[in-house]
């Protein structure tokens, strides 16, 4: 070993420590600006006073490696280095800083504090922050608005008709935090000044964390199929109506459960986490001694591919068509969204695995079960994201972790990939 | 045929019609007093003002047969022919009046307009009319509480505790309806005024109807456990968590609903009316794109005898630990109410056959899946009740409904086995 190598080592060594300290203390920094007590998880609804303050520290930070800092009309932050100014196409990086309630610190935080990092061990690459705007949806009943906004794919409209639980719009409760619905088209994203986003996040799953696999390449984000269904059948008496004689909604709707998960499993392949999920169920009318006589619930259906979505579509309705028969229930079945499958670009994962491997690292591929504000943005700019495995695929909890050296070497990748 | 027969067919020919006139005129103005619009069902809270005029109705026409009324400490009515006096021992014949929201015409009423015609019919009989109090258990979360309070079988102290929607005792909400927790001691029933009960119902269940029963004599009242059901498992993201790493709870309930189905027409016998049900369902968190963590239901479990009652209540364990176990759920399972099978008296059931039999009538054996004032005062009293069929099974619902020649039959049959 040359004595220039040996110096390369150890200066990259002093790098990696200062990465993980750094990297740890911006997650620890974050996570102190909640609304709820970290013992029942982090809560930052988008424009919350805990949001600002994660932002607010975010630009701080990015300020200090010396960065431009400024909000778009759609409320996202963006930082580059005051060198490169912003017309130069540059590498977009970052996530959202937006929580679930009672959340965990990963999800999100993740992608921001990578971008923060890289910005740091690369202060010369053409490289963009961005912390993306209500990508989580609960706060104001609709995810991806800061990315959607920004992409021009919602407008000032529909944005305006999305309300929080005071009743505030997301226009007017963002209006203190730079949404400004006049300046929205004349912001809105330009291809022309990028070159890709890579969206670092946490997996929320169990794929890579089963494998032993540290980062993985998100080669797709899969699409999903949601629906509202309604069983009706007969309200009656639970203690003189014998078995033969019921049209019970709840049983009705359990044999679909069933039949459901049994489908997702046959539609799974490897790694294409097809999923069916009945997450939201109502009976009525509720009494411990009545036949349910209506059962409404949700489905949310996921895939990889347009024709597993397809091909599970008609093998749902035909599962609830036959529970329903077999009890003589109606059945009322209503699509209520419908997002195709978003596959990320092709030399964008090359890239990323190609810096990988000279890091020493060859990076296995995944597909994204849950949907991301890359997605959003993947029909604009050449696009691609990294998965950080997640502990026991833990996620939406406050039990949620990474590990901090799985999150420097995602840091360490993106440096490499967006080096000048 | 003889000129004095003859004359007996005309006369019981033309008693029947006005039975049958005077029958629906009563079930009519009993329907009139309700809370809510017929349309949507009958409602009759017990000291509503639709069930006092209810009430008072019945006492009326009571009054205007002959009856000497009053009304006891635990609220409920009374009614004996002014010549027979309160010491004679009496047959007691009635139901109740008061109703499930949105209920039908027929529940509770028709024992009560039977018992009225039985008293009209039979005005020298040793027979007293009741009106028993709040039976359904909808407006205080118990039920059969006129009964259960006369019987002696609940104290004022825990009758003090059961409050309704508006947050008033029984006792404060009956105080104006002869409600007396400082006489409930002293007034409580005295077998020995009292022959036996016969309680005539609408069967709320398919049995009679199925087998073109009009009238069927009830020889027992089923048993019931009932048992609430916690499964928890791990709420996570309805995308990013793969089938097979799933603690879905909901799908955990799902299992174990149709486990139970199947349980229960495992133990099913002849018109056994061996039944669970499911009957009411929470779902943690219950959104949409989350898998449910936690599912709160409850299990309510009738049968004939108690040997099955102890048979279903060990394979029902196995069932709902089966389904938790194959989803690495946890399982919290807790009886909330046992009450035993309720065998009727046989001597009394044989009388009711033969004055069936006297009439022309083979009256079929019933078992009761359904619980009834009936069963409260079976250990005190000789008791027996006689089911009139229920068009299409429909109960609890403003659809209910029984033909009023089978309630005059009932009527009849009543009247003949009190005759002195």
């Amino acid at each position: 070993m040359s004595r220039k190598s040996a110096a390369d080592e150890r200066q990259a060594s002093r790098a990696i420590a200062v990465s993980r300290e750094r990297l740890a203390r911006d997650i620890e920094a974050i996570a102190e600006c909640s609304e709820s007590e970290p013992r029942i998880g982090y809560s930052r609804p988008t424009f919350s006073p805990a949001w600002r303050r994660a932002v607010d520290y975010v630009a701080a930070e990015a300020k200090a490696a010396g960065c431009e800092v400024r909000t778009d009309a759609a409320g996202n932050l963006h930082a580059r280095p005051t060198d490169l100014g912003w017309a130069v196409p540059a590498w977009l990086c970052g996530s959202h800083l937006d929580s679930v309630p009672t959340g965990g610190r990963y999800d999100g935080v993740v992608g921001v504090v990578v971008a923060l990092e890289a910005l740091r061990l690369r202060p010369d690459a053409p490289l963009e922050l961005i912390v993306f705007a209500e990508e989580e949806g609960t706060t104001f009943g609709l995810g991806m608005l800061g990315s959607r906004s920004w992409a021009g794919t919602l407008t000032a409209g529909e944005l305006a008709a999305l309300r929080n639980r005071e009743g505030e719009s997301y226009l007017a409760a963002g209006a203190p935090h730079g949404v400004a619905p006049e300046r929205l088209a004349s912001e809105r994203l330009r291809p022309a000044a990028y070159r890709g986003l890579i969206e670092v996040h946490v997996e929320q799953g169990l794929a890579l964390w089963k494998t032993g696999a540290r980062v993985a390449v998100v080669t797709a984000i899969n699409g999903r199929k949601q629906y509202r269904c309604l069983m009706s059948g007969a309200a009656n008496h639970a203690g003189s109506t014998k078995m033969a004689d019921r049209h019970d909604a709840l049983a009705g709707a359990a044999q679909a459960m069933i039949a459901l998960e049994s489908l997702a499993r046959e539609l799974d392949g490897d790694a294409d986490h097809t999923v069916m999920t009945v997450g939201r169920m109502a009976v009525e009318p509720n009494a411990l001694n009545v036949i349910p006589g209506r059962v409404d619930f949700s489905i949310d259906f996921r895939a990889r591919t347009p024709a597993v979505l397809e091909r599970g579509d008609a093998l749902l309705r035909a599962s609830l068509q036959q529970a329903a028969a077999a009890r003589g229930l109606d059945l009322d079945l209503a699509c209520t969204e419908e997002l195709p499958p978003v596959p990320l670009d092709k030399a964008l994962c090359r890239l990323l695995r190609e810096a990988g491997a000279r890091l020493g690292h060859a990076l296995p591929d995944a597909a994204s079960g849950a949907l991301h504000d890359a997605a959003i943005l993947a029909p604009l700019l050449p696009t691609a994201m990294l998965f950080v495995a997640s502990e026991g695929g833990i996620s939406h909890n406050p039990a949620e972790a990474s590990r901090i050296e799985d999150i420097e070497l995602a840091a360490r990748i993106v440096a490499e990939a967006v080096r000048p």
